[in-house]
């Protein structure tokens, strides 16, 4: 080993979806949006007046900050932008998560959490779910070094209730409590109003699943305002201008076509309750899931045969190896066609099996 | 003060060139490109498929990697990229500057490194340029947790003989240097064939000057495949998706046009030697530059004095207040018209004084 390896932060890295880009295929494993984004986005992308791309965009990313906060109804200094959720997250343990307790978040969720926490040496606990693969508010309760969650969680898909979000960050005023509401739009209550009676609330949501632009890289936070100019100070510690100018620009055009996102949104939510369905009467069970993913389990077929039957099919879901969930497999909802494919592959599979 | 206060990582944050957008404006104030992007990038931007939004990007920004490991004849395993060289060093920074030792940066230079080390809690002492604003390669050949500089230096301009660059390198094979080569195609010689010999050198680069995309955020960094891949490691624990896939297309259209590249790269050389003439004609003073700026001082007009009244003409330049520059200005090479009402300025500016 060189000497200068001895310094080099080392870190077990996440590993994110494979990416498979195979004709024909069925892409269920990373919870994209089956609908492309919206026509305004086309729009704004291909009239970009490209010599503007020689400037530096606005680092406070103001059109894109104004345009949420319209969208929301909240204040300019009560968002903050970034480059996709994961940064806005990454951010924010940087910034909020430096106290010598543990924080808390459950064992069952976005598995870039505990990442995190080990690449900025955060000590950490996790709290399991319960058998029904449940947040249990009172694993929160306790002293803690931060909170951080998933509502919608994944894999599960399970949303919590808002009073019991507000049970535990009213029980937290010590210290920083986010909510990661990266699939809040298929389903669940927001607790975006709770952080104008909470100062230490910060929710986070994405472009990536409901607005269709998970390849534009788009995230924000909303809290209040003493919060996000922390956030913006680390920020303009790390990188002034994370945010590129087309990304920008398609990001305000996407918020601004609120009609054409909520009719997508809904025929994915339609889409998911007719599969819920229609697996059930397979045999499969699962939580109900109130995101744009459903995560099943089958009585009689392994999730590790189906995942292996369906690549054969060219149909990818995501299987994660881990204690307590290994025996589920995570199907994003892709369009109606796709979700028929689907179907009768698992038919089949389970036929033979 | 609230009690989740005391936990939350405070900084002095950088502060980035203000960014202006004045009808007329002539902006010389950061460094950008006066020309456009490649007509490829228009090209690719226009036609892009916006369907494809819906999905995630390629997380290895592999189109991107493999051409520049092909423009700059390396393995793609030697290359990373990034949100413009800030993220590229930001990362660097947090990866490999882990020591107790002090990291050694120049007093005069790129002011976000002293910003990244507080950041990170990182130890630094910085080392004064000479009477001639050089750096003097000895004070880096001393115990240290790490070196940066950048070459071409800024504000200064001033580029290093690579042999100098190889000594310091060679005196320090315990630790990560990082050489910083933001501005190296206008006249510097790149450390980049040192990679092969060291296994400790970085070298990083961007768009955002010489390719004239700016508002695009692409940096780019050099090295051998193990740094690489520790960097890799530590991005895919913060953001595994940190490049959009707009960025990542016309990206690659800008490499694959060097055409254009050296055409345009030339004459904002070209502007700058005549622009070093004629300024030196006025009685202004400054170090020879081999970037895209000038850092300028007359005798008997302040900087900041010239600094204020070229704003009153809607011209913007960069000044620092800080102890040994506080009478210079730093001037962006802009077209040769630009350029020329700026010299008209400056003279009316002078003979007024």
């Amino acid at each position: 080993m060189a000497k200068w390896e001895e310094n080099v932060r080392k870190v077990v890295p996440y590993t994110p979806g494979e990416q498979p880009n195979q004709p024909g295929m069925i892409k269920l494993n990373t919870n994209e949006n089956p609908y492309p984004p919206s026509p305004m986005v086309e729009k704004v992308l291909h009239e970009f007046n490209t010599d503007k791309l020689r400037l530096y965009p606005d680092p406070t990313n103001g059109s894109l900050v104004y345009a949420l906060a319209e969208c929301y109804n909240v204040k300019p200094s009560q968002v903050f932008v970034g480059v996709g959720s994961d940064d806005v997250l990454a951010l924010c343990f940087l910034t909020f998560f430096n106290s010598k307790k543990p924080i808390l978040f459950p064992d069952i969720t976005y598995s870039f959490y505990d990442v995190w926490a080990d690449l900025f040496r955060i000590p950490y606990e996790d709290q399991p779910l319960d058998e029904n693969m449940c947040i249990r508010k009172e694993d929160y309760m306790k002293e803690n070094g931060g909170v951080i969650f998933a509502n919608p969680n994944a894999p599960t898909g399970v949303a919590m209730e808002l009073s019991e979000i507000e049970e535990i960050e009213a029980s937290t005023p010590e210290v920083i409590c986010i909510v990661d509401e990266a699939y809040i739009d298929f389903g669940g209550t927001s607790a975006l109003p709770l952080i104008e009676k909470y100062d230490n609330l910060l929710v986070v949501q994405t472009f990536s699943k409901s607005r269709a632009m998970a390849g534009s890289r788009i995230g924000y936070v909303f809290g209040n305002e003493r919060l996000i100019q922390y956030l913006n100070d680390v920020k303009y510690s790390f990188n002034s201008y994370t945010m590129d100018q087309v990304t920008l620009a398609t990001g305000v055009a996407a918020i601004r076509d609120d009609a054409y996102f909520k009719e997508t949104l809904n025929r994915v939510i339609a889409t998911r309750e007719r599969m819920k369905k229609e697996l059930g009467e397979l045999g499969f069970t699962m939580p109900d899931s109130k995101s744009n993913f459903l995560f099943i389990s089958h009585p009689q077929v392994p999730a590790k045969y189906l995942l292996d039957e369906l690549r054969k099919r060219n149909i990818f879901v995501r299987y994660f190896a881990k204690p307590r969930i290994d025996n589920m497999l995570r199907v994003s909802i892709g369009t109606d066609d796709e979700m028929d494919r689907f179907l009768a592959c698992v038919k089949e599979i389970i036929a033979s099996a």
